[in-house]
């Protein structure tokens, strides 16, 4: 069934655009290529793993179904050796973890949807998908996850899965709300970074500022 | 009934404490907006999410139940908007971060208990209920969290948990043990802080404490 | 019977090896008695309680089976009290934690395997068991993961759970499963640090090396 193939390209490509997000900061932070492969592999399929583990698949699918990490292993090698042809490291980073954001989010929340969940439920189990393999990143890598400090990155996690369970409430095809939301929400995370657009911070009395 | 009621505000009150704890480290990390939602929010709820995962509930309560989320989002709002009136930010973290600590020991004990776990099994679930929430909140900003470095933080925990199962044991009331546990256990942290109480550090011998 | 009391020992070594390579990260980082205990109880029975997670057992083992825990803080206070007789600190957390690793990762993929899951996941359970505790360990304390950056860590971890379950599958009992790949393991991961065997780290093109 073409549905069922189109569903897998999209898994994969979620787990790819991540592992190779996750590669590029293993490469930037000078990591061997062990080190690369597995912050890549643990930033591919980390986000699927919370999933399961909240929905209470056990054992998690990428500890079952081997493309899922051979999928995450391959894109780490490509970034590794590949690696001198890219210059623009940040660029790349950002761009590859959209699409992992954007494709996580809106097919996690139509998953949990199709298999019953409320809406409420779907949009958060896809949210914590989409920003569970960058979380794991991060905090691997020793950095503040870029949920909590880039430009609308929950925000676009968020909407994602929204839409994504909106089309499907409304009847569309798992694969509809995937698409879609995931086309919409890759697309709000990079305008918001082109445009540099931040929500407000607080205002904080000048004497606080410097205190920590 | 009003057993329900009290036991459903005491939940409300822990998530809404560690809510607000979360939220302040944000602003004073000077986070955007979504960035003190979602680091309140995480800090809120995240106890309770491990306490699922711990004990099997799929999907976790808070992925199910929209009050526990709309009570973390609104605490981290009310932080970020009321901020600038408040202005000894660390004093106040502490604060709400013990009132955190202390419901969710004694009542992620209690409830353990009251649902067929061993008083051992209950103990340690009510202890990492209390110090999930704030682990969680002090990896994702990036600093060693506090259940390591703080005063009595881990013993206060397992205090509200001990004493929560013990009253229950002996045919107290989920409520009662998690009233009087949590007292205590908020009581016991704050006493600790403002006394300075500490356990005692290792002796190290003088040529190894700086060859790090 | 004899494979039981073998098997017993085997994981509560695991245990005590990983509880004593945390606490003496805590007795380095100058923790106090209980932020010692807390960080070396983690990191010795975190693997597990991962393992558990995965595979579904709730509560995880740690939570329910006192000995676990007891061996856990034992070993903490063990390494807290007897502390200043031990002068070569960063060697002896290698070697605590290289027996850990290879103990619980021959170990983990035994029991995953023996309770049906297929060979690729009692791999995977296996590594992810002996890596969790060190992962663990160093996001508490606040450092970037061993697993990223030291000799042959994962590849180490690997070796142990692949090996103990290919003497599975030819027929060895778990016991042999877990001594064989554990012992490789643990040589394998020593001899790397002794070598400084690393894998190769990427090329990057001089003008990137300090960008970020």
């Amino acid at each position: 069934m073409i549905g069922t193939v189109v569903y897998e390209i999209l898994q994969f490509a979620g787990i790819l655009a991540f592992a190779i997000s996750g590669a590029l900061v293993g490469v930037r932070r000078r990591l061997d290529l062990l080190g690369v492969i597995v912050v890549g592999t643990f930033t591919g399929v980390g986000g699927g793993v919370i999933r399961d583990l909240v929905l209470g698949v056990h054992p998690p699918v990428s500890f079952v179904y081997w493309p899922n990490l051979a999928v995450a292993v391959g894109g780490s090698l490509a970034v590794f050796f590949m690696h001198p042809g890219i210059t623009r490291i940040r660029y790349f980073e950002v761009v590859f973890d959209a699409f992992g954001l954007g494709l996580f989010s809106a097919n996690g929340a139509a998953v949990a949807f199709a298999s019953g969940e409320s809406p409420l439920t779907a949009i958060l189990v896809g949210t914590i998908t989409a920003i569970g393999g960058g979380v794991i990143r991060d905090v691997l890598v020793n950095t503040v996850p870029g949920v909590l400090t880039r430009e609308l990155y929950a925000v676009s996690a968020l909407t994602g899965a929204g839409l994504s369970v909106l089309l499907m409430a409304c009847g569309g095809h798992v694969i509809l709300g995937s698409l879609v939301g995931g086309a919409v929400a890759i697309a709000l995370r990079l305008v918001s970074v082109s445009r540099g657009w931040h929500l407000p911070k607080p205002r904080i009395a000048r004497e606080e500022e410097h205190r920590d």
